[in-house]
């Protein structure tokens, strides 16, 4: 029974990386490992079905929280027998996440350093792929708060592959389809550890909410948040705006300065 | 205060209609009048904004409540002064849309013909516009309901504006981004009488069950089915497949014989 549910979620997951051709076996992947569960999931999943990849750790000095993410990254990636890359946000940028939210929302500011991170690590070290363990219900909000507050073209990056674009590496998300509690189950059932603490800053955080709605569809129809997010996903549309580039650290942005060299008041690149 | 909120919905319908180019004051009108509250609403603030139009009530022969819906049609179209066209299924067609509704849904059944009956109506009487009282709470449980079935296709259909193509004439829906609760209080306030009896097979309607969804979104803010709505209309594009003709009718049809001369096993074009 055991292995039976996990076959399952390991064929479904690789169905889903061929259907979306997200990358094959001569690519260098990188995945971003959290110490959370669904990415935790996704790299057995990862071994299991033969590919051989590094992982990526972002530390974003979130007190307590981040110290057992790491803890739980640096496990994971030993038991995998994987290599794993450590960037500190303390170390790299001088100051954490929260100590910089001034002027920003919290969940935004770490939200933007750990992208510009990931993509930048990925990036600079040669890697054609950067793999995320986004499940269908983190999509399924992102979806819910985007359409909701009209910001049409963030959905452009809601889909299961995001294609190279100059500095932009390839952005993959393998677990599209997979629900939060078949991750839950996966490793519950594989003897996985992970992180148990939440974030503290997780009730504030603008998905948090679309929770109800989750629940009101699951309740008519198990299926059919499935659908949602495969029919949505189809209809949207691969953003067409010209991209400038950041005056500071030369990565592609939507202004003159990226988000990233604004909010830490960068004046050169960051040296990784 | 009465005034106030009646006035201020009749220029956010004025706005739709502007916004999106759905009609202008030479083109020959026709409002589908069902006798319930959203058409009747629609048509009051039609007259209100100058428009001249003719109404169509097609009595589909559903018992008690579709005498009622005729009766309240009569006195509603009576109030604005215009010409009601009525068109009575069982006079035209010999059987009532319950009696045929063997081998589908009762509810199916009534749409097609009802789509039908209208259109053609319409185009062969060279109305310009077709125009319903479809409101956002209907229009956002059709959008669940096809991105729940993976209808994406029937999507197409659920914009401010189909335009005319052949014998389909142009559809606009002029109360897309009005509130349910909006009618009901437009109604109330300017003591328009409508049908109080509820259509016995509305319980089965495939939509009926989304309610809760669109409570939960209300729950967490009441603006945000309206950004759904109109984000979500922006993503959809017209259906671009070739239509047939239907070899009974004439009419536009994905098949050989269209849904309606299939149902009711037409074997000539239905004389109005």
């Amino acid at each position: 029974m055991k292995s039976d549910f996990s076959k399952k979620l390991e064929e479904k997951v690789k169905k889903t990386i061929e259907k979306y051709k997200m990358f094959n076996k001569k690519e260098k992947l990188l995945i971003a490992l959290s110490g959370g569960k669904d990415s935790a999931a996704l790299a057995y999943i990862m071994k299991k079905l033969g590919y051989e990849f590094e992982c990526l750790h972002i530390n974003v000095g979130i007190g307590q929280f981040s110290e057992f993410s790491e803890k739980y990254a640096k496990i994971q990636s030993r038991m995998l027998g994987c290599n794993l890359n450590i960037l500190r946000v303390k170390e790299l940028l001088g100051k954490s996440v929260n100590e910089i939210s001034k002027a920003r929302p919290v969940c935004s500011v770490c939200g933007i350093t750990r992208r510009y991170l990931m993509n930048y690590f990925a990036f600079k070290k040669g890697f054609d792929v950067l793999i995320t363990g986004h499940n269908l219900d983190d999509i399924a909000k992102f979806y819910f708060h985007n359409l909701f507050n009209g910001q049409i073209t963030y959905l452009s990056s809601l889909r299961p592959v995001i294609p190279k674009e100059k500095k932009l590496v390839k952005k993959v998300k393998p677990l599209f389809f997979v629900r939060e509690e078949e991750t839950l189950k996966y490793v519950s059932l594989n003897s996985i550890e992970f992180n148990p603490i939440r974030c503290p800053y997780e009730r504030f955080a603008k998905t948090k909410r679309y929770d109800t709605i989750l629940n009101s569809i699951d309740l008519i129809n198990k299926r059919f948040l499935h659908s949602f997010v495969r029919n949505l996903s189809n209809l949207i549309h691969p953003k067409e705006a010209e991209m400038k580039t950041c005056k500071v650290c030369g990565m592609p942005s939507n202004r003159d300065v990226c988000s990233f060299c604004k909010i830490w008041n960068r004046k050169e690149p960051l040296v990784i």
